[in-house]
């Protein structure tokens, strides 16, 4: 195994560190392992966080900040976040107005999110919970009963945060997150495998000549194994997949992310966005806004997904707001 | 080769027509390869342009933009850009105040640019070239006489384009940028190599359980291959190595990047990061901006650098300075 790591029990811990030091605008709380905006809680406004194995940078501490979290509690690697870890976030951000949970499915995350929030309520919080399944790949799996939670986490996270910022209520906070899951569907493609510091060994074998088509993120099966294709061809798996799901077309704008999993180069995520922005334009579709990167990745997996959300004015108005995170910033 | 591409000597035009789908604020001339901030040349706006092999992504073309860069040339991957197509991007920027070409040190980018900046002013254009040779690790290697350019190439270019956004004069524009250049220094290592589209093989084999310390952007060999040994070592060999031939110390301020290669997981560059601000802590520098990130990459190599710059009040004031780019923003 090849990692820049010291022991691999403390590399969540160690990067935290790392984050504090280079976020000095957020507070770092090492022994509760959150990370939550320096100003929270603020008077009125409804909280929001989100959580989930870490693995998948900048998800989710990459995106707190004003406009988006208030805070966010990351598990040990592909490890779901504890409740009191859960709690402790959710009581960062209280300031009255309730608190909003942002939960990809996978059971594990599922449980402990449904847990904190009894113990939220208990303590006179109140908590509403989106749940995040965009991945169309398949209907249940692994680590998973349904449809698996991905990169549309990231626009939840971006039109609800705005939503918050605005000083809108709880329910409407919440509606946005569901109505914006909703419309997005997602579908990943992996190359390679990834790692994890405690394996020390690919999750998966996959042959030099062969993709997995619709991974999830943590190495999950998808699909089908086949021989490698060109960009182009992968591109219209992706979006046949993602049409079939939740249907698109002519006269319907989108959020389009090009997301990679972490080790494939930019160079390649621009690529491919150029055939997936050619394929959309033949569909009629407009692509109104988007994102090229790594926002939602495995580690070191190659590979990519395609994000595309149906998009009203709200959530173009709300993803245009301002955003002042370590990942995403527009906007003042 | 497992790549997410169509034909591997389409990669850069076909990534460029990404990059045009992307960022509509942008003009992508895709028969010249070059990237040009849409409202530019501005009257009486120094130009500023930089370009270079392409596989450093998101450099160059990722920092054009209000604050940066006015124009980029992208070459083929780990290829200089033609002088006629540098000369496309000078042309695109010049109002009359003259323009400032960011060259990092390799001897085809270094000729092609003194080409086209021959050429240029034989159309009347005043250009100033400033020189990026940061990579502290080698004094020539493969590519270069004298040392690599490497990811001070980035400080150089927002500093300088900041500079250049508030109306300064060219000279004082190059000026600017040669500081930062002079008080820079950087340090890679690799974990593993890269592989382009073109040869499709790893450029170089590194044994499971060794790095290459000092290693170049395109691969080429550092000052030794050792035994791959923890984060915090690894850091200490970076630092140890910026320490001998630029000294930062007590008192001093520093803009402080730990830069991907592109095959990095980003929780591993945050935990490096982590050890960085430990150790300058401890020689009493103070961190006063840093960036955490892949900016400056090798296609899909692992590894990373580390860069410190020593800044003065200007070089942060114009580091702090709006900034509306692809891939670098800030401040409104």
């Amino acid at each position: 195994m090849k990692k820049l790591i010291n022991a691999p029990e403390d590399v969540v811990r160690e990067a935290l560190a790392g984050v504090a030091a280079a976020h000095p605008e957020l507070r770092v709380d090492l022994v509760n392992q959150i990370v939550v905006r320096a100003e929270a809680p603020r008077a009125g406004k409804v909280g929001l966080i989100s959580g989930g194995g870490s693995g998948h940078e900048p998800l989710h501490g990459g995106f707190v900040g004003v406009g988006m979290l208030d805070a966010a509690c990351p598990g040990e690697i592909f490890t779901s976040p504890v409740p009191d870890q859960i709690l402790a976030a959710t009581k960062a951000v209280e300031s009255g107005a309730g608190v909003v949970h942002i939960v990809k499915n996978y059971t594990g995350d599922v449980l402990n999110f449904q847990m904190a929030a009894e113990l939220a309520t208990d303590d006179g919080v109140r908590v509403e919970t989106v749940l995040v399944d965009d991945d169309v790949a398949v209907e249940n799996s692994t680590w998973t009963a349904g449809r698996r939670g991905t990169t549309a986490t990231l626009i939840v996270e971006k039109v609800a945060g705005a939503a918050a910022e605005e000083g809108q209520a709880i329910e409407a906070v919440a509606e946005l997150g569901r109505r914006v899951n909703e419309n997005s569907a997602s579908f990943a493609v992996a190359l390679t495998a990834c790692t994890t510091p405690a394996a020390g060994k690919p999750g998966f074998d996959l042959p030099e000549d062969e993709m997995e088509v619709g991974v999830g993120i943590h190495g999950e099966p998808g699909r089908r194994r086949e021989k490698l294709v060109s960009a182009k061809d992968i591109v219209q798996i992706c979006l046949d997949a993602i049409q079939t799901a939740k249907p698109i077309g002519a006269g319907d704008r989108a959020i389009v992310i090009v997301n990679g999993l972490g080790g494939t180069p930019l160079i390649e995520l621009y690529l491919v966005f150029g055939e997936v922005a050619a394929a959309l334009r033949t569909a009629g579709v407009e692509i109104a806004r988007s994102l090229v990167g790594n926002y939602v990745t495995s580690l070191d997996m190659a590979g990519m997904s395609v994000t595309v959300c149906r998009a009203d004015d709200d959530i173009i108005r709300l993803w245009d707001a301002p955003v002042r995170t370590p990942a995403l910033r527009w906007g003042g």
